[in-house]
């Protein structure tokens, strides 16, 4: 591998300067005005990716299209296909970058922009892994497949479908995805689990006009504080969801991940402070790791209605909203629990004020294997790129197309992500550090390396 | 008064041609942008004061300028001291206007713009009631003095000390405002109630900067999760407001009130089909028009954090934000309920999320006499200008000044209103009947005369 490492290690800068090209494109999934910036974002993945030597396509979807490509020159190895997404959170609110989200800045061996960690550069990894093989060896260890998605952030409407009628294409013996967390600053991590996600938008109208708060007020539903009521019944005194059956199905922490997670040496309290919070809230009866890994949330993610502007005015408005996610984890099933919060809401409701709830069947919480060859390659791997051995870690968030892939595809999906939990994801000054970034690339041509000689070995 | 209604008939057109001119101001006192607007509003008013003949000048403020008149030319009569404001609300939503809010339109008889019933519209007929004296007589039956706000939508904060430091410039035998409610189309009112206002802006600060929900939800507060519950539990399951003491000094709707309300033949499904709800909300135990009129109300008039756009954005949001109003009612002490409101939000605050409330000490709820000989004159100038007996009636919106008005001058005020309940005041589309217009400035002019004429009487 020392002529893989070298050129890896002689191009750090260039490949950070190939990621700084692609941070530049606005491509935000979920606001219109950026769709010829996906197109493009698309086109400098797909012509990267050509320019290795792979074969490449595009599928056009109703939005915005997908990157595939292939190299298919080791029959006699495994199949890797590697999983991203070129599409980024909205940057706002702007007015707490320090810098433009879309200009990427170098700072303290960090890359700050939007997309920088989430998904950008970790889909880098990918590229830049296989360029080192590719660069010194004309060939790679492994057969390799990659797709690459602009919708993860909107929740991957297309995708889903095109991997269910798309097994074939797909057809692998593992599918590696870099979209997580590393334990810490130098310490590599292999997440087994992951949080699934239901959205759910609320609007509450009450009377059909605006009117006046002096006038009609005391005789007329508010719809703003009825919907603070609504969503204030949606947790107990303990922090607990009341939906009901919410925690029917969900499944306990396992002694052995209690074990695990304790070896971690969480630090509770930088944790709160680094958040500049006075006290943390939550679940009452579980620890920090379990309530952002194993157990199910509610959260308002954005809510709003009357006047916002400067001073004030005396207005009942005649309409509310809130936009709503939920964390499901298994073994929640995602459609029982959405029908669930309907019927709860709607029950909750004030019959004066008229409730519409749109949103969709959402997707589950995942646990992913924790040992065989496969899943060892990639500890030995993450162990040789950085030098320690990776900590098994669950993830709060949420990957909505792993279960499509582990169901369609029927293989292992790893999770080997190279992010840190201080990279402001989905926030102002989102960053990727450079040394992940560095690791990231080693680990993914370590585990093709791996998966390769095994496979040798085996024969 | 041949002559001098003669003179309203024929130049009701030129009225309501002035009155399009006056309206196309958008005089917003809340909004910094429109500061010059309402230097050329004052400016406009003046201008017309001067040329029916009264003295005028202006005073200037830290924020809007106010205009002052007077005609002292009947030394033996008394002096009515004429109170309006040329301020208005702020036109948003502007996408729900028919036309633009600056740009009267008139249809059906009715003259649509922000301002034109509250309060440019009713203001109109002083100057308009004292134009048909002047034009007519070149003399008024009475002593007048008028002063014209550009703060009454901002809680009126210069002009009360004004009329503290004031007294003798102001001195008068009683105070007349038109910036309430008739009963209903060609029904007029004598408003012998106000209810007060209080004020506060709610900040709640959770996590220092946003969070991704994924990462982050389960382990934080979320600011908009617990400003929902902080609003929601300051009413209980019957409407009530609970802030400790909130209902401890509220008096009881008299007997005779309870009877005069009843005559007045409230048709409660008919107002609750206007404004489009299927059920109407309120405190347990009050009828609509005591719950508008002699009940203390909490109302959300804006609440917002996170994400609004398009599509879902899956954060926590550092800061949440509501606007609180609450109306008073006699005898409660809007300082006390404040300090009480204060001291219950904190108790009720998670230690998780930072609170900051900022508001002022608001105004009380006020009675104003119901008989006497001026309120003779303005129930027999009511009755003469449109037909029949005014309704005796209260109104559930502010007009903080009055109470400084009794208090600093020792006059009774009187609250001559010519709107109508469906004017849209504080929403889009307010309008003001020029029928009410027109019965408005005949109203004015009879109640000059009537006052003038009892004090010769007396003579």
């Amino acid at each position: 591998m020392e002529d893989v490492l070298r050129y890896i290690d002689e191009n750090r800068k260039a490949f950070v300067a190939d990621l700084v090209d692609f941070l530049k494109i606005p491509s935000v999934s979920t606001q219109p005005e950026h769709a010829q910036d996906m197109v493009q974002a698309a086109a400098q993945l797909q012509a990267r990716l050509e320019a290795l030597g792979l074969e490449t396509r595009q599928f056009t979807t109703e939005r915005h299209p997908m990157v595939y490509a292939e190299w298919p020159g080791a029959p006699e190895a495994p199949t890797v296909l590697f999983y991203g997404h070129y599409d980024v959170q909205p940057p706002e609110p702007l007015e707490h970058w320090k810098s433009q989200p879309f200009e990427p800045r170098i700072e303290d061996d960090k890359i700050y922009a939007r997309g920088a960690s989430d998904d950008k550069g970790q889909l880098f990894t990918h590229l830049k892994g296989i360029e080192a093989f590719m660069k010194t060896r004309e060939r790679l260890p492994v057969n390799v497949k990659l797709i690459i998605e602009g919708e993860e952030e909107i929740g991957s409407p297309n995708l889903v479908p095109f991997v269910q009628s798309h097994r074939e294409l797909l057809a692998c013996d593992c599918v590696v995805i870099s979209d997580t967390e590393m334990w810490a600053e130098g310490v590599p991590a292999l997440s087994y689990g992951l949080r699934g996600l239901l959205g759910a938008q609320i609007e509450l109208r009450g009377p059909k006009r605006d009117l006046h708060s002096g006038l009609y007020g005391g005789a007329v539903p508010n719809p703003l504080n009825q919907l603070a009521r609504l969503i204030a019944l949606l947790h107990d005194a303990d922090g607990r969801v009341t939906i009901p059956g919410f925690y029917d199905d969900v499944r306990e922490v396992e002694p052995w991940e209690k074990e695990a997670y304790a070896q971690l040496d969480f630090d509770e309290n930088a944790y709160r402070k680094d958040l500049g919070l006075k006290a943390l809230w939550g679940e009452k009866g579980y620890s920090v790791l379990e309530r952002v890994w194993a157990r199910p949330t509610l959260d308002v993610n954005g809510m709003w209605g009357g006047y916002q502007g400067p001073g004030g005015k005396t207005v009942i408005p005649s309409v509310a909203y809130a936009k709503i996610t939920m964390r499901m984890v298994p073994d929640q099933n995602p459609k029982k629990i959405a029908q669930s919060f309907r019927e709860y809401l709607h029950s909750l409701c004030s019959e004066s004020v008229e409730l519409t709830i749109e949103g969709g069947d959402g997707s589950p919480g995942l646990l992913l294997p924790t040992e065989g060859p496969i899943v060892d390659s990639a500890k030995r791997a993450l162990a040789q790129a950085f030098g320690r051995e990776p900590a098994m870690i669950r993830m709060g968030g949420s990957i909505p197309v792993v279960a499509t892939f582990a169901e369609a595809l029927e293989a292992p999906c790893l999770l080997l992500g190279f992010g840190l939990p201080d990279d402001n994801l989905h926030s102002p000054n989102e960053k990727f550090n450079l040394d992940c970034f560095h690791g990231g690339i080693k680990t993914i041509a370590h585990f093709m390396n791996e998966l390769g000689r095994k496979d040798s070995a085996n024969e």
